[in-house]
């Protein structure tokens, strides 16, 4: 039931440069997904992207680019109904797909039940999604349980990957977490 | 799980004259009703309204009557026992039935619970239903989930009837989305 | 799903007078008993109470008293640890318990969950029951939801035992909603 | 459903000098774990403690110490992933672990997850348990929760341990009780 990096796969959706001022707590959103971003870089957990009509919401926020491997642009509000998504994620069956995103109750949602019903272990990052509308994401929050989607803080996601303080990435996600904290 | 128009009915239970300015939150729970009503219309979902003895507690509430297809009268707070209505309800059988309207812990409930035995499948729109008391709603929204009825928001369902933004409904669903948030 | 009077009895749990005035929230949670005593006299609901330890914490509350058909007195917190309330209950098997008290996470709760242990299908009624801190009362809601028991509020019961408008206690009932509700 | 003490064993995690302050709400956390440590001595309920790295967090909080029978100590977050721990733990099987400490979401959490995955009943004291952000404990305990892991209040095991006002430890538990509530 504990993460473990070596089958965890990082899918940050959606945080493009237009959508994210129309946020609700968009400052703690992006600080989380960071935070995620670096602590899975650090503990060898893959990260991928993906980005709605980027021509009209601007690309994904700069701080997250340079951790990203590979963005996928889509057109469907479910990233899982795009095919070049499903077969980049094919070689990885059997990873949980860690997601974060926006916003909580359209892009990010659609995409956690539709990658669901294709058989994917999902879990969703509650303090790193984020909709205009703070009903709307609680309305997600309860929607995903109702679903059987597991929900984790960014916290936890870390320090599951490290699993003990001996581990080799353990100083450098602690210093992760203590920047995203001030 | 996601919601599909093709495979989904409105049902707006007594939104009526008399009973809405009883309602906490009135304002906004009529506006979500609006925006269900029309993205419902801009998808091809049917639309249907309840009415708890109109002679006393007043229609519909004018702005959703240009959207509504049929109107039920009823005398018991569950529609669904209502024989008229299970008669007209049959030839949907397969149709998931999408619940907005008031008050929360009593028609609203009463008809969720009488269609859910009643075999259909449900869902609830927490946003766009009210009661005159907080804690009656909020104990209806558990009592809700505690029956297995899913939960959503009015936007969620909209965005999931379109799915994705070429869709021929698109630009006009997201324009009667941001007229709700102004 | 929905109650039925036929099939509900009324248990009311320690309302006692030295013990009230110590419960978050003591008016409201005493205001909903009494709509629940009322509304099940109307609709031939039977109505028990139990007392812990009234010499020391005092008799059940003045108001509630001419309500209530039989007292039983208890020094388990659990009142279904007692011989005589569950032989006075046996007679009554398959009906459920609708249970309101104080404090929510001690003797409500162990009754709740003692009465569900022996079989018996409960239901508490959330805003008729208190503990002298608000978030012992949100640990025994969340454990009672855990333990499968469900939640509703005052009024649910009162219109589910009444069932529809042309019912002879219809009237009755809504007056009482409505002097609860000032 | 109900706990007792015979069935019980009490596991204080991480409560430790140098971690506590930077605690939410650290002060009404350590509050419940003494009225814990304190309801179980008098229940003669087994109590255990774990530190985390004490070297650089710390020993657990003086006030607990008298209570507590065995300190284990770990460089896991996951208590459970120790096998002096586990070796001790070993002679109680078939008793349910009772958890409370720090932080929820990281020790806290790993450690009931990780006894929960090895067949050990567990139960977390969700009053007992504290994280730095009150945002990260909400989703422990949500994740808790999704686990199937029951929740419970510190007075709640307290006055289940007791059982009825006239066993032996009643009046010195209700002290312990009254105490912690001034």
């Amino acid at each position: 039931m504990l993460l473990t990096a070596e089958t965890s796969a990082l899918l940050l959706v959606d945080y493009q440069g237009k959508l994210m001022p129309m946020i609700d707590g968009a400052e703690t959103v992006l600080n989380r997904a960071l935070l995620l971003a670096e602590a899975a870089h650090l503990c060898g957990v893959p990260i991928w992207a993906t980005e709605q009509y980027p021509q009209g919401l601007g690309g994904t926020a700069p701080a997250l680019v340079p951790w990203i491997e590979r963005v996928f642009t889509k057109t469907h509000f479910n990233a899982a109904a795009e095919l070049d998504l499903r077969e980049a994620l094919a070689p990885w069956r059997g990873r949980r797909i860690i997601l974060g995103g926006c916003e909580a109750h359209v892009c990010l949602l659609q995409t956690a039940l539709g990658l669901h019903s294709l058989g994917w272990p999902v879990t969703v990052v509650s303090d790193a999604i984020g909709s205009r509308r703070a009903s709307d994401k609680g309305a997600a929050l309860h929607r995903l349980t109702q679903a059987g989607i597991s929900l984790i803080s960014a916290e936890m996601a870390a320090f599951e990957w490290v699993q003990h303080r001996d581990a080799p990435a353990f100083k450098a996600v602690l210093t992760a977490v203590k920047k995203g904290a001030s």
